[in-house]
């Protein structure tokens, strides 16, 4: 059963606590444009009391320093070692766990902000953003050249995607022996500011089911982004607590690294999905309403 | 356990035993454009006897007409009444199953096969080959408008596939009280002249996914398909077989239905797939190595 945060001492408690806040953002310090009512002091009073502040977000669509201009815009401090996007984690992971030979590479179904996470870890890779694969032009094997070099798929959320572009990322993964099929979220919806869209999960479904098998999955809830957040960020499980507003990405997430969750209710999860009888079975740690709410040990 | 056919006798003794006889095209009577030995003779062996013949594929691009110029092409005899697609099925469902209102109509991703025969049938359609559909243009909810008479999504192979068609369709899917979800066909691959492509299955896959829940299915093994060639073309399940070279649709479609089934090995089947420790757990009630070897039965 999860504890109900109300009483100042409880949200002091829990500042005692944790040394490490993990964060997830829409949903939970800004709904789409709009900030969350206290998010920015809350940060900043567990900055004053030199919290470790990670944001970990599973938009694959931008890299840390384009996510950090979203922080910018809204007036949330934030550096960009503190980001931690589904497209950095996908890129350290090719890097750190696979780790590419200087020769192969990876096909991309992705956009600008993957693209500029696997080229600051130094991976190589073809199709992304390139204007050849932007085509609803009928796609032929006739005039395909595979390329022997590739030795990975990776899929995240791409607004531009295509028969091309899935027909080539199918030939690598079923003709190059031992292709590795990667994708950085498996969202299966994505909150745009007018409502829900599929998401990087739909993207990369049509080749999970071409292949009738599961790729590798790097973002929220896979233990994968947890042990690149590790590798680079360095924290104690024991000491360190995730919020977020979904229970089966952050909730779990949290959990299946063995830290501590607290579900905020200003995104996705409604009071219903926790309580009563049709209540997930994904139970939180802790829950409040609101990020705002830990201003009350200010008063 | 199958029965294998291989004397002449054996032949002859299935020719006698069914008066209706199901074809699947690709993998049975031709490979891409080149036609399996003695397929022609033995089906106008089949004409000579006054059998009923069938010809049952799951291609949705195509619509009966078009499809009926490929045998031309090949020099099979066939007639447009006796060709049963998925295009067509799926429209025999709507109109005579969903019994659509005149106002009502259906968003497509697909093809002009599928679109002729929903328009043969009668039935009001938007998107489709619809060249505003047909971008890669980012999508946006600001600019849509949904069609409250949409009530039903219909999906099949779309090699223009692409964000604003899917995410039109998850619209639909999603704020459309009781919209429909019919696909075509689930066929995980589709084989192209010059090796696999994503199928149908795959097109579908991302709404599937984004959705969390399967759709209505039409085509092969489904036994949708039967039930529309049955109100169309009337046979007898105890005297009608159904030729094919998967055992996944042809073969399930065949037992579904409760009539008997013949597997031919030109196609996508090898003689390994149905026998020895990995055989699949699909077993058809004859094998034979090839169609061309009914002609035995002329010896």
């Amino acid at each position: 059963m999860s504890s109900r945060l109300s009483t100042p001492s409880d949200y002091a408690q829990l500042l005692d606590k944790y040394d490490t806040w993990m964060f997830d953002c829409d949903g939970v310090l800004w709904q789409g444009d709009k900030l969350i009512d206290g998010a920015v002091e809350v940060l900043q009073l567990l900055r004053e009391r030199n919290k470790k502040i990670l944001f970990v977000t599973n938009n694959a669509t931008k890299s840390r320093k384009s996510y950090k201009t979203k922080f910018d815009h809204l007036g949330v401090e934030a550096h960009v070692d503190e980001i931690f996007g589904s497209a950095y984690a996908t890129a350290v992971y090719i890097s750190s766990v696979l780790k590419l030979p200087k020769e192969k590479k990876v096909y991309v179904i992705g956009m600008a902000g993957l693209e500029e996470e696997l080229s600051d870890e130094g991976i190589a890779y073809i199709g992304g953003t390139d204007p050849i694969d932007k085509t609803l032009e009928p796609f032929s094997l006739e005039n395909f050249e595979l390329d022997t070099n590739v030795v990975a798929v990776v899929c995240g959320l791409d607004t531009t995607i295509n028969y091309t572009k899935l027909s080539k990322a199918f030939q690598y993964l079923t003709r190059n022996p031992g292709c590795q099929f990667i994708v950085t979220n498996e969202d299966s919806t994505y909150p745009s500011a007018h409502g829900l869209l599929p998401g990087a999960g739909a993207i990369s479904a049509p080749l999970r089911y071409a292949l009738g098998k599961d790729p590798i999955s790097i973002g929220k809830p896979a233990k994968t982004m947890l042990d690149c957040i590790q590798a680079k960020a360095h924290y104690d499980p024991t000491r360190t607590i995730m919020v977020g507003d979904r229970l089966n990405t952050d909730i779990l997430f949290g959990q299946a690294g063995g830290i501590s969750t607290l579900l905020v209710l200003t995104g996705i999860t409604s009071e219903e999905d926790i309580t009563g009888p049709n209540a997930s079975a994904i139970v939180p740690d802790f829950v409040t309403s609101s990020i705002g709410d830990f201003r009350s040990t200010e008063k």
